[in-house]
């Protein structure tokens, strides 16, 4: 531990995409790294749907940090469990709720949260696919529709039970309505005899005329009629209005009557309190960083992936918030870092493409100018995400479980594990 | 649905090995049969205790009742989710949170719950191991402990958080001790270095003089001598009196501090409200039957499982509360009942035997006279308990595990998931 004095202390709050890749490439000669994360282990968004939908086990897409701090990469980084509540850039301190941790540089990593966009009282009534607490609860609310409406004889209210709103239309959106659609189509008969196949309903509901907005026209178009294929009901151009009462009320005056909305419409960055310096965050609350992802006006303090917005000249609403922004950012900075005294290089996006999948063989992917879509893109897509997971047992179990849904078609987690703290009966009367 | 009019209905309450073995067995040409659980899934307690100590996810010992409806030997029967709040024998009525069901047969087999002796408040204050939801929680505070003990800089407050004591010596009670002992012993200096192997402290207390109650003497002692190996402090013919202000008090006046209690200690019937009988549960709520599994005095009524008691010449006080019995008992009731026209069958327990593990190449068998341990009875009880899982999605999710943790000396699921409506700060703040 001697030499660790000698060491600058670097902290990362988040061990996310953009915060773990840091902690990998740093220079653990010259710095002693601490990670602080609110959960004790790293976690893949880009899958949280499959968890909402019973496709994976929330364990298969989660790597404790301990278990990562083991690895060769990560080997001398210090993992902190706790929530970063108030930082103070003057005294250069971190204070969590268990702790007070001093720094000599400090990144901010936390990532994105749901953006409810100031309705009032959304966040209680939707469900949200922001974490895994959040994609389980999601799971566990969609299969308590399935199972009420088995037992519910009165037709109006089996179907309202059974239709499911999914507001926003990008990848995550996408992802679970195609989901949805899937169950529909290939499993309700089956596993809910009782049911009729009319009786339940999945909408996609999206502000603009596209749906995945980031990506390609053709990608746009192949993924709405994909859904539309999974009798997914996609409305475009539809803005919401307000949730109340089980009514959800659109700008052109329409309505959708559900207990159940999904919402994917919005993130923003996670806030901290800040002491010690004047520096706000901007829009959506990400920290305005310059080309090395340093926090203009606060020494030694950086923001990377989702939290972070660098405005350039081929990005200048910044880059979007994705995996691959997050990962490069984290590299890059930690080359920074590892070379004060070289020239500090710009971080500039190297973009590998993106894709998003809507059921079994259907999947659409844009890379550089080409276009995939189909068996095609879908097989390209179950590649990239089983070799971007952390660990062989987690790769393992998750591609088992993709076969075993493939051959079955079915998703094998169809389990609706309550909280303890809930008992069945109380939840659930109405 | 027309012959289905000319069937008699059996109602089974709870899906267990009792309840899911009676579906499987019954003759689904004479009798329309319902099963009523209060969870979506069939679970399988013998491994409650590897959820508790991160080494399985809860969705791998689960299986989904309307995914098992389809199989060959349960196809035909219904599935209802809900709690049987209510029985009413004289109108031959079952009533759940949803609806009423009539019955022509009715079987209780909702298995047993925890059982806290009257303490008062015991149940606010341990952890227990009875049911997914509890394993979770369970799961989720050890790993509290550890990662607030490792962040915590007062020797006598890390000692405490380190303490976890273990109350009950049964099958579950020496089996989440040895998995929190081979955790002390293989993992805790590497995953957590800030932390010293003197911090940690497994307890195993056992009112009586002999661990695993139920086996033989020989297995009682390799089971002591394997836990101490792995540094469990196992005190014997120790009463508890008392759990208050992380406070555990024994009837000899000894003490032991500690924030986490596992509580194994005893069983109790799941409870109905019953109306149209007189007839009440007996010990522990279990409900007395006649060597057919029927309920005496009340008429089409049978218990079957931990939730009956059939006093036998070889067991006056009743079989032992275990799946065997559960599972033969389901089996020679559907029997019975499938042939109302014969001499009805008395049950007759053929005792295959009892396995206990206590950690990796360590546990301990009963097969008749014979008495296995060590390695091969570690293998043995391996097999076993692959081959009796549900599905084959999860028997081969469950050895990808188990192999992982064998070659890591790790549990590969230390993740530490709060269900969402805990936030962490609430939550953890003291």
């Amino acid at each position: 531990m001697a030499t660790s004095k000698d060491k600058k202390h670097l902290v990362i709050i988040g061990g996310g995409f953009a915060g773990l890749n840091l902690a990998k490439h740093i220079d653990k000669a010259q710095w002693s790294v601490t990670i602080i994360d609110r959960n004790n282990y790293h976690s893949f968004p880009p899958l949280f749907y499959q968890v909402a939908s019973s496709g994976l086990e929330p364990a298969s897409i989660s790597f404790p940090f301990r278990r990562e701090m083991l690895s060769r990469k990560c080997r001398g980084c210090e993992f902190h469990l706790g929530e970063a509540d108030r930082i103070d850039t003057a005294r250069r301190e971190v204070h969590t709720q268990f702790e007070t941790l001093s720094y000599d540089a400090l990144v901010l990593a936390a990532g994105s949260t749901n953006n409810f966009f100031g309705i009032p009282d959304l966040e209680k009534k939707v469900y949200t696919l922001k974490s895994t607490p959040e994609a389980i609860r999601c799971r566990n609310e969609i299969l308590d529709r399935l199972e009420r409406a088995s037992l519910c004889p009165d037709r109006d209210k089996r179907r309202r039970l059974l239709t499911f709103a999914v507001v926003g239309g990008g990848p995550a959106g996408v992802e679970i309505a195609g989901a949805l659609g899937e169950f529909k189509r290939y499993t309700l008969k089956r596993e809910y005899p009782s049911l009729d196949l009319d009786d339940m309903r999945v909408v996609l509901i999206e502000g603009t005329g596209k749906l995945l907005g980031t990506m390609s026209e053709k990608s746009s178009e192949d993924a709405l009629r994909g859904l539309e294929q999974l009798m997914v009901d996609v409305q475009l151009n539809k803005k919401m209005d307000s949730y109340d009462d089980g009514v959800l009320r659109f700008a052109d005056g329409s309505t959708i009557e559900t207990d159940t909305v999904v919402w994917t419409a919005g993130v923003r960055a996670v806030s901290f309190e800040m002491e010690g310096t004047d520096v706000q965050p901007g829009h959506a609350g990400r920290w305005e960083v310059d080309a090395y992802n340093s926090i203009v006006g606060i020494d030694d303090v950086y923001a990377i992936g989702d939290i972070a917005i660098m405005s350039t000249v081929k990005y200048p609403k910044g880059h979007p918030q994705v995996a691959q922004v997050a990962l490069q950012q984290g590299a890059n900075l930690a080359e920074n870092l590892n070379n004060p005294h070289r020239e500090a290089r710009a971080f500039e996006y190297n973009d590998k493409g993106s894709m998003a999948t809507i059921g079994r063989n259907r999947a659409v992917a844009d890379i550089g100018k080409m276009h995939l879509s189909g068996k095609a893109a879908w097989f390209a897509w179950l590649v990239v995400h089983l070799m971007t997971l952390l660990g062989m047992r987690n790769r393992a179990v998750v591609f088992i479980n993709w076969m075993w849904s493939y051959f079955t078609f079915s998703a094998g987690l169809r389990i609706l594990i309550r909280p303890e703290k809930y008992p069945l009966r109380k939840y659930w009367k109405e």
